[in-house]
């Protein structure tokens, strides 16, 4: 019987299966827990509860069973959705393991990742009976929530946050009332209305793009997800850009932290209004992100993080409270910034390995998140190693002469025929292509290597005959889509620049890797798993990456597409004080490996140049 | 042999010794301590060190010997400097202990009582070796600090307040570093210049006047102390008048509030500079305030402490980053504030207790801080009773017709002839006088009623030759100095009405008295001690609050005049941890009785109008 791939997304895990299995048995040879009952569905995989949906995003079925058509309407059906219980595996396929299906009771699957964490939050909620204040019974609000909380649930002392107590009116009324407690003080109330469940915001706050997800802090269920540009981007691409203009004086660096936090709070709103609550009502918050992106946000010294010896001002954890910021949550809501480990190695370093739990990895494990920086662990032994490599932005389509971001129109795979003369590519949203993207410059350099387009030193062949010199001269260019083809006035191509740019780009990467593995005494043969994180990450075509030598050849097998774990690990420290510990354990036990102090540094970045 | 009394300023202990003794006798008789060495002097009291310096204020004493014109110089003699091992009484003798005679070495002696207490401050200093910052050595000095402050003390992950490294330049040159770290973080560093010893500020928040200490933390010792008048007293003169303002509106509360903390910033800055330290060395403050001061300067709701049923907003301690108050300290230095126990019962009556030690009285002790509003305190039988009593301005000048503070110029004692014809009077700094302070019109009624010039009822005698109606008719006046002898363009004069505002202020503060008795099951003849606090409780004459019937009939040796106590309570809980808790359990235990809700209120009070 022939044996297929079954590739699970978001989890980015892959299973090879025999043809006529079902999506179910295929989930539990990963061991991965789906549904409400944990790893087995409720009805135990007959067909009879509906809880294991799941959405064919490609490759070939079985056909769709009458229990199936009894839990799906016909629209979800048109859409790919499927019991996992029922439904056969035929060819290759990609699974996509909707949030819903991913929410535990008692463990909680977060999504993105199989992880189970107990829900294990900083906050803590109360029911409590309050009397009228009167001059005869002269207790206000706060005396009667504190006394009822000692009394009736042994709290030593609690206070009260005292930007609550502005806010709220100090008057008890007769009735009940829900607060919520975190370490020694009451930081938020609900009276005369339903509270909502404790609902806290975790934050990826990336160099582009910001994701926020809106956690129900009792069960895990992640209650909104949202992504919004990061509004700094006004004031430079990348980060040396940001810190630099924050250099510039007092008032722009005042600007640009200002424009962060009314960012955050415009996607606080966002998240809240999606999930039907109020921003007031998110009580706790975990900011995840890059040294530079934390200490812009902190408005901490950026000097020494700009320019040599490019460190962090700060490294330990921060808890603030969120108004303290700026942020507009709860009255008493606190903010978790997680931990940074060096100048280019930050919290969101930190989050991915605590989301992809690379800290407890039993094999040697390489974990990458791609991105103009690019940060690498090497896990070996109970030892973590990280370093960070300037990859540049040509994978977020800058940098690339008709480069663009991931977005509808960019051609986001491509595939030569074995002549290179027949180009087969996809462009996101099906139309006519507007420029390339990332994963698209990746599949291609890849495809013109692979058809010998290319030669080991990156160089065009000027004899085929998609290649050709510009109308105005200069260096060769590879003909993509003809103008006939494109949404743009003119042709698609990939130019010899393109390609040294993509060269520099997987060099540095694959440095770091090398050096890392140098400095552990191990080389690529002793890697035994590849983690691979990131949106970039989790879309590029694996085979491409091996093929340039961006990453180690090693079997597709090994590798891991995570998705954004730093996301995954901002909700985890988010949900559980014992996570966060983790966190910060983590953040303690990596090492930073400087590549530039390593001797070898040169050597091996211009061999990496070469394609293998 | 003769007994005299001797009374010691600015502790507000009184003894009775045999005429001859030392003064240091006196001081051993009270159990107080003095001097470096604690209760003996170092030198035991042989006139060898000249450590146990007094002052005399007022009284006879023996004739200066050669042991203290060895120690002193003719200036000091001159202005009533003695050692109290070698003077001898004569007659009675008020004696004043300087600072600089009650600082001890390991027990501290807080000035202002005689209370030892071991520094605990918050705040704790480390010396710790730094290496310069590079690319090579790439550990900025924060990731040095927190790691030498595990590695050598053992410090549990300490982390560093955000504020600081906000201000602080991150990166480590070679040397030392002195830092201070309270709880779980660093919040002060000095580098490059030499550490000042850790210092902080007390502050009594009255409703008129802002006392201020700065307190060498390692020490006890009071590096400065100064007073300022309340800025907020351009929006009103008592509390009502300035919860008033604060409720016009928003902006209003916004300006009542900024006032305040520009006013404690000016004062932290005068008494830095006067101990020759900068603001930011300050690392630590206590606040201690009625609650209307307490709720204006949190910005807490004040509506239902301006009216019925005037309670507060907020009574569990307050702990919060000076800087989030916009104090300007240290980057990172705390601000706490004493709880407060009802709405006219503040941080400053907790204070009081402390600094007066009325909660560990074996006696059943009365304790009064009389202002505008007076609190009493019962403690019987290890509980503690207070209460709030409306006692009014009249001693503070206002609502006198010649009334002023006690400054230069005002009359502040006096006396008459027993046919009350002869007045004798003082002024402050001896000038002709302007106007009438407190003690001076409370001596000033006790006299007339003494003579017979009042009746009971407070009624002036019409046939008295120094009673005369006054000139444009109207109720009689008690003609105190003619106009030859004031410093103003006229008389002054005891009104009709003067007499019967300091009868509605007694009356207020013998009702108070009066009721907690009552509610405790006790009179007044239970009564063993009275404790007076506050500027005008210390220097009133107890002869005439007993004479108008303000104060219990006690003997006068059952009184003790303890001056700012509440300024004391405010050091001690600055200095100490223990008793800041100890400060916070007096809040928790204190009841509060309401005196309206007494039902025998009107009859104790229309009673307590007359003089007894």
């Amino acid at each position: 019987m022939a044996r297929v791939l079954v590739d699970f997304q978001p989890v980015g895990r892959r299973v090879e299966v025999d043809a006529g299995q079902t999506i179910l048995s295929a989930i539990q040879q990963l061991g991965l827990s789906l549904g409400a009952g944990g790893l087995t569905a409720p009805c135990g995989g007959r067909g009879l509860c509906g809880r294991c949906r799941v959405r064919i995003a490609s490759g070939e079925v079985g056909e769709v069973n009458p229990a199936e058509r009894r839990f799906l309407t016909p629209a979800q059906l048109e859409k790919g959705y499927r019991l996992a219980c029922q439904a056969t595996v035929i060819g290759p396929v990609k699974v996509e393991i909707p949030p819903e299906s991913m929410l535990g009771v008692q463990k909680l699957q977060v999504e993105g990742l199989d992880i189970a964490v107990t829900p294990e939050p900083p906050v803590k909620r109360y029911n409590l009976p309050l009397s009228k204040t009167t001059i005869e019974n002269p207790l206000p609000l706060w005396q009667q929530v504190t006394g009822e909380l000692e009394a009736t649930y042994g709290l030593d002392r609690p206070g009260v946050d005292f930007g609550l107590a502005r806010e709220w009116k100090p008057m008890a009324t007769e009735g009940e009332c829900v607060v919520t407690v975190r370490g020694p003080e009451v930081i938020n109330i609900y009276t005369g209305r339903l509270a909502p469940p404790p609902v806290g915001l975790a934050v990826d706050l990336g160099t582009t793009k910001v994701a926020g997800f809106l956690i129900n802090l009792e069960t895990g269920a992640t209650l909104a997800a949202d992504g919004i540009m990061n509004p700094q981007i006004t004031y430079g691409e990348d980060v040396m850009a940001r810190l630099g203009y924050a250099l510039e004086g007092e008032e722009e660096y005042r600007r640009i932290q200002e424009v962060e936090i009314e960012g955050l709070n415009r996607l606080a709103a966002t998240l809240a209004a999606k999930a039907g609550v109020a921003t007031t009502d998110i009580e706790e918050a975990v900011i995840v992100g890059n040294t530079a992106m934390h200490h812009l946000l902190l408005h901490l010294p950026v000097e020494q993080l700009a320019r040599a010896p490019y460190v962090p001002a700060l490294t330990t954890p921060v808890e603030i409270k969120a108004r303290n910021l700026g942020l507009n949550l709860s009255p008493g809501a606190f903010v978790y910034l997680q931990p940074v480990i060096a100048g280019f190695v930050g919290g969101d370093h930190v989050a991915m390995i605590l989301g992809s739990r690379i800290d407890e990895a039993r094999k040697v494990t390489l974990g990458l998140d791609i991105g103009t920086n690019t940060e690498i662990v090497l896990s070996y032994g109970g030892k973590m190693l990280s370093c960070s490599c300037a990859s540049g932005p040509a994978f977020e389509g800058a940098h690339i002469a008709q480069g663009m971001r991931a977005v509808t129109g960019a051609i986001a795979a491509v595939r030569l025929s074995d002549d290179g003369r027949d180009v087969f590519w996809e462009s996101i949203g099906g139309v006519p292509p507007l420029g390339i993207c990332g994963s698209g410059i990746l599949d291609a350099v890849a495809e013109l290597y692979r058809t010998g387009v290319l030669n080991a030193s990156g160089r065009l062949d000027l004899n085929h005959p998609r290649v050709r010199r510009p109308a105005g001269g200069g260096p060769p260019e590879f003909l993509l889509v003809p103008a006939a083809e494109t949404g743009i006035d003119g042709d698609l191509v990939v130019t010899q620049k393109d390609i040294n740019e993509i060269q520099l780009a997987k060099a540095a990467i694959a440095t770091g890797t090398l050096l890392l593995l140098e400095a552990a005494g191990l080389t690529v043969k002793d890697l035994e798993e590849v983690v691979v994180a990131g949106a970039f990450g989790t879309h590029l075509k694996l085979e491409s990456a091996i093929t340039i030598g961006m990453f180690p050849n090693l079997p597709l097998t090994a590798f891991r597409q995570v998705g954004n774990a730093a996301g995954t690990g901002a909700r985890l420290a988010l949900l559980s004080l014992t996570e966060r510990k983790r966190g910060e354990a983590i953040a303690r036990q990596v090492g930073y490996l400087e590549l530039m102090t390593r001797p070898s540094f040169h050597e091996v970045y211009v061999k990496s140049l070469l394609l293998p």
